[in-house]
């Protein structure tokens, strides 16, 4: 399973809003058609939306190659294209960690003509889009090495392959476990208001066998004080330098519950979901969504007329709530300033 | 604004699976229809079924004192009344509490025929309902003492003129702060999956002007971490000897987050709702509902076909996180095993 498929010349994007009842691709051709299948949430997920946007740009490049007649208006046309595609959602940093690798090339590719540009383009998202996958197999492995066997995980929102190019973070650490046969349950968070869980991950899970529960995101509590939840995996949108990490609303929640019954609570992430220019989740911006989306369920109005609603799409947990981070580089236990640096610094060593 | 409505010769319920966007009244004629709307939660909250069910049997009992021939004939009847109504659901204990009052009524009517047995059904079922109005006027008032000024509460399901046969328990409290001026904002939980906050506690504060905000259930740890909540008010259906409290599904979880950001976490509930015949909350009986209330939301299907679903409808949260029981007979501080007896024990005192 995959969210999205890069042809060669469009981009497809499996659209996640019908999911599981319709499965439905639809082709994108420019970066404007892809900005706003990310802000519908037809593709969602920081992974995702990074590799989509990457297609973006190369999709508008292309297009951009036969329309304009100079170079000058070819590379103002993309630097607009970026600035498109940064817009679309504001908290998951992976989408401007691509983008900044998508200007980079931009940016030495200033002396070509627009057909080489295009082409130095194609080549980055295509890496792009492959280094996740390679990522997520390694946090698979990694994340799969801290759960004890037959494990029964809770997990929240959809971190799997409808999130990231194929595979998933905290949902590859439980295909691996259930490689392993590591794996007894998992009980999914249903993840209002989108429903995430409930649409996306339980499909994901059921396509492939995989035992699983639905819950309510208010049930979490409960199973974990009946003793039946071994550990937390959730993803990540945007990690601060201190471990504080912004991920769905509803995280947060989980990660005190965790606290209260000593259950360890793992988040699963790639390094490019690092923010190392913010100290704290303080800094992090929390996207707020359309009311609507609380006050209606599938597109149906529940509340009354007169009710407004708030809606944070994503909170902060505090790295102390977070018993360690998961990435493809290894796990950093206890995050905090100091273990994050220090990690940063061995990988640093270790690539040089 | 009320759930029920005692004509003299039938007991009309509001349809709550259909608010708020259509307000239909049913009526009953027998114990069977009062059985059935309980079934189906047309009428639901522990105050309001006790009440349904007392007038259900006064129901029940003038078709009998027609139909049946002779007096042995009618009472087992009524005794067959009473088990379909206490089968209905198994949490609340307000429910077998009226229903024993009623037995009570039965047992002394034994005696007479049934025309007057029908009578004394009537005049208790009435002082039952009537009793709970005034209760919950004192738990207002009581409750209402403990919040500060511009209180912002946030509350869980709906324990209003809904849940009662008026006025609410804990969200009588909040009528109470309302009418003071002491309230700024109520955060209204959603209340998945039944989705009685945002259905029927926003329907309820909005017909009276009350300010609130609907949130996703997964929103309540968030806010408080934002420092945007004073105090939790839940209401109960059923309290142990030691305090130990069964509400509906995902208390559990705000009395945990309340524990961890050092808020009040207020219980709020009639005398009718402890039960001294079991010593914790580990004896309550949780009730297991239909997984398709989890799987669809309003009728709509939402997980793919091969996903299954738990549903507990309610969870136990242990005595030790909650601040005060809130009763109409005044406060209880740190609930537990002594504070709870020496409260019974105030009240049988200050009643001889």
């Amino acid at each position: 399973m995959r969210s999205l498929e890069w042809t060669g010349d469009t981009l497809r994007i499996l659209d996640q809003t019908q999911l599981p009842h319709q499965v439905i691709w639809n082709s994108c051709h420019c970066a404007k058609d892809v900005a706003e299948a990310i802000v519908s949430m037809q593709v969602r997920g920081a992974p995702a939306i990074a590799a989509a946007a990457a297609f973006g740009l190369v999709l508008e490049a292309a297009v951009a190659s036969t329309e304009e007649t100079n170079s000058e208006a070819f590379f103002k046309r993309l630097a607009q294209a970026i600035v498109r595609l940064e817009r679309t959602r504001p908290t998951a940093v992976n989408l401007f960690f691509a983008l900044d690798k998508m200007k980079q090339v931009l940016g030495s590719s200033a002396a070509l003509e627009p057909d080489a540009a295009v082409q130095a383009l194609r080549v980055m998202a295509e890496s792009i889009a492959a280094q996740d996958i390679a990522t997520n197999r390694a946090i698979g492995k990694n994340g799969a090495d801290l759960l004890p066997k037959a494990a029964r995980v809770l997990t929240h929102c959809n971190t799997g392959s409808l999130a990231t190019v194929e595979y998933g973070t905290a949902l590859g650490i439980i295909r691996e476990l259930h490689h392993r046969h590591q794996l007894e349950l998992v009980y999914v968070d249903e993840t209002r208001p989108f429903l995430q869980g409930a649409r996306l991950t339980t499909y994901e899970l059921g396509m492939e066998g995989i035992p699983h529960t639905l819950i309510t995101d208010s049930m979490a509590g409960h199973f974990m004080k009946l003793g039946c939840v071994d550990a937390v995996l959730v993803g990540a949108d945007r990690i601060a330098s201190n471990g504080d990490t912004a991920n769905k609303i509803g995280t947060y929640t989980l990660a005190v519950l965790c606290r209260h019954h000593g259950i360890p609570f793992y988040v699963a992430a790639p390094t490019t979901t690092f923010d190392w220019s913010i100290s704290s989740g303080e800094e992090i911006i929390i996207e707020e969504r359309d009311e609507r989306e609380v006050l209606e369920v599938l597109g149906h109005r529940m509340a009354p007329e007169f009710t407004n609603a708030a809606h944070p799409a994503f909170d902060v947990t505090p790295h102390a709530l977070i018993t360690a981070i998961v990435t493809e580089h290894g796990i950093i236990n206890h995050p905090e300033l100091e273990a994050m640096m220090s990690f940063q610094q061995g990988r640093q060593e270790v690539s040089r």
